[in-house]
C-alpha cells in the first residue's frame, strides 16, 4: 500500500519477483485494492494476499504507527515476528516504517536505535551510509553503534574483513564538525574493535575511501538526497548538451544504450532499497519512488539478506564485540 | 599564500585578472614568495605586494586567527577596513577567513553571525545556499537571518523580486526534520518580509525550486561537497563508459569539447567563488582546489560585487527589514 506509484508499480514489482525471480511473496493490504491490481496481471491465485485495514500514508510520521495498529506495515511486521515470513518490503514513508519496525519487531539486544543503511555504488565494493535518515536527531553513541552495525554487515554482506568506517563531517581534521561529531570522534578512536579511517567529507561518498560511513539520519538523508539529486542534474544536463547539434546527436545515438545502462547504475532504483540494520528482523526500505523493477529488486534482496542470516549476524556480531569490551 | 595550489596558482589568477580583466589587484603575504611567483609572469611591476609576515595555513582553524594579527588575510581585510582595498578574495582556510573576517570587517549591524553563501548553477538565475560552511553549529534565529541575508543578496545580485526562500530538511512537512529545523520552520513562517516556500530536500538543491535554501553551515557543506563529489562520479562514470568501446569513442570524440564546456559550468570552479554575508566588507572565498582561472574569476565577483555595493546592500535590507518589523 506504500509508495508513490502504489498499488500497481508494487503489486507489478511483486508479481516479477514471484514469476522471474523464483520468490514466494505475500501481499499486505486491503484485499480488494491488492486484488484487482493482481488481476491485471493474471496473478491472483500466485500472490496470497494478507488483508490489513488500514495504511500509512506517505505523509504520515512515526506517530502514526502507534495510531494504527492495524496498518499494513504493521500486519507485514507481524508476519516477520511470527516467522511466517521472512522479511519485510515497503516503499512507504519512512519514518512509518521505522517506527513500526522498532514497535512491532524491537531493537536488537543493546542497540539503542536501528538505523537506515544505503549501498552507495562504488568500486569494487559499495560504500555503506549510515544513518540515512531514521533518526533526525542521534546522541554521539548512536554514530559509534551505527558504525559497527555497518562495520557488521559490510562483513558479513561484501565479505570485507575489518571494513574502514569514516565519520562524516566538514574537514579532516579531527577538531571539524558540530559537537555531534566532535564527540563521536573521540568515542570512535577509543571504540574497541572498529577500524576506525577518521574523517570523511561529502565529496567522498562515491570515492570508495571508506567502507562505512556513519552520520546522523539528518545529515545522511539530506546528503543522500543530494546526491541523487545532483546525478540527476548531470546527466539531464548532458542529454541537453548532447541534442545541441546535429552532429553531436549522432554521437549520441551511437552511446544511448551505454548511457541508459549507466544511468541505472546511479539510480535511485538500482540500490535495490535501503536495509533497517538493528533490529530482530530484515526490513528493506525502498525508495518512494520504486516503480516494479525497483520493488522486484527489493525483494531479492530482503530474500537474499534474510536466507544469508545477514541482519541477525549482524545484530549478533555487534553485540559480541560489545559484550567481549565490556562496553554495555 | 591560502589554497592548495598556493602562491602560483593564486598569483597567476591575479595576474590574469590584471591583464585580462583590467582589475587593480594587490597581492598580501610574504614579500618574497609573491615576488618570485610574479616574476615567472614578468609581473612583478604590474602587481603590487603588501607584506604580511605569517599566513594561516590550510588545516588551521578559527583560533589561528588570534594566534595571527599579522596572517596574510588579517592584513587583507585590515586593507578593506581603511579603504585600501575593496574588497578580500582567498582560498585559504574557511575557517580561518572567517574567523578572522568577524574578528577584522565585525559583523553588520544586528548580525549573529556572518554566513558562506555559494551560487548553485540553476538556471535562469543561480540558487543561493547559505549557509555553505561558517557556521557549523546554528541557533534557529541564525537560520532566519541566513534566509534573509541571502533573498537579500539575491534581489540585489540577481533583481530577483520576492526571493522564494527553502528550509534544507529531510522531508516537506512541516515536521520532517531535527529540533533546530523544527524550530527554524516556525519562525521562518512567522517572519516578516519573507517569502517562506517552506521545507526543502537535498533533491531540490539544482531544481531551481526556490531561489535561496537556508541551513546550518555543517549540513550545507556536507550538501555542498556531496553534490561536487556526484558530479565528479558521474561525468568520471561517464568517460569510462565512453572510452569502452571503439564506436562509443568514435561519438566521444565529435562531444568532447561539448562535454568540456558542460563540466565547468558544474565544475566548483565556476562557482566563481563563495561570498561571506553579514560582515562590514566584501569577501570572496575561492575553493581551496582553486587554479588560476578560478582565482580570476573569483576577483571578478569580488570587484563586481564591490562596485555594486552588494554586500553592504544586503546588510542595510536586513537592518531595515527587521527595524521596521521590531524584531530587534
Amino acid at each position: 500500500m506504500g509508495g508513490d506509484h502504489a498499488p500497481h508499480e508494487i503489486v507489478a514489482g511483486a508479481v516479477h519477483a514471484v514469476r522471474e525471480r523464483g520468490l514466494s511473496v505475500v501481499l499486505v493490504g486491503s484485499p480488494r485494492v491488492v486484488y484487482e491490481a493482481l488481476a491485471d496481471h493474471d496473478a491472483t491465485k500466485e500472490v496470497p494476499i494478507v488483508r490489513a485495514e488500514e495504511a500509512l500514508a506517505m505523509d504520515e510520521g512515526a506517530l502514526a504507527s502507534l495510531r494504527r495498529p492495524r496498518s499494513s506495515i504493521a500486519i507485514a511486521c507481524h508476519l516477520v515476528r511470527r516467522g511466517d515470513a521472512s522479511a519485510v518490503v515497503s516503499a512507504g514513508s519512512t519514518a512509518g516504517i521505522v517506527a513500526t519496525g522498532r514497535l512491532r519487531l524491537k531493537a536488537q539486544q543493546g542497540v539503542l536505535r536501528p538505523a537506515i543503511a544505503v549501498a552507495l555504488p562504488t568500486l569494487p565494493t559499495p560504500t555503506l551510509l549510515l544513518d540515512a535518515g531514521a533518526n533526525a536527531e542521534a546522541k554521539p553513541e548512536m554514530l559509534v553503534q551505527f558504525a559497527h552495525l555497518g562495520a557488521a554487515y559490510a562483513e558479513l554482506a561484501y565479505g570485507i574483513e575489518a571494513p574502514a568506517v569514516g565519520l562524516l563531517t566538514i574537514g579532516s581534521e579531527a577538531e571539524k564538525g558540530n559537537k555531534l561529531v566532535k564527540r563521536a570522534h573521540e568515542l570512535l578512536q577509543a571504540s574497541p574493535g572498529l577500524s576506525f579511517a577518521g574523517n570523511v567529507e561529502g565529496h567522498d561518498l562515491l570515492t570508495g575511501k571508506v567502507n562505512v560511513i556513519t552520520t546522523d539520519g539528518f545529515t545522511g538523508n539530506v546528503a543522500l538526497k543530494t546526491m541523487e539529486g545532483a546525478v540527476r542534474y548531470a546527466f539531464s544536463e548532458l542529454r541537453e548538451t548532447i541534442s545541441d547539434s546535429r552532429l553531436a546527436r549522432l554521437g549520441a545515438a551511437m552511446q544511448r544504450s551505454r548511457l541508459r545502462e549507466l544511468r541505472r547504475r546511479l539510480d535511485a532504483e538500482a540500490y535495490g532499497g535501503a536495509v533497517l540494520l538493528g533490529l530482530n528482523g530484515t526490513v528493506v526500505i525502498a525508495h518512494g519512488s520504486s516503480k516494479a523493477p525497483a520493488i522486484s529488486a527489493a525483494c531479492q534482496l530482503a530474500a537474499d539478506l534474510s536466507a544469508d542470516g545477514i541482519v541477525a549476524g549482524t545484530g549478533d556480531r555487534v553485540a559480541a564485540t560489545h559484550r567481549s569490551h565490556r562496553l554495555w
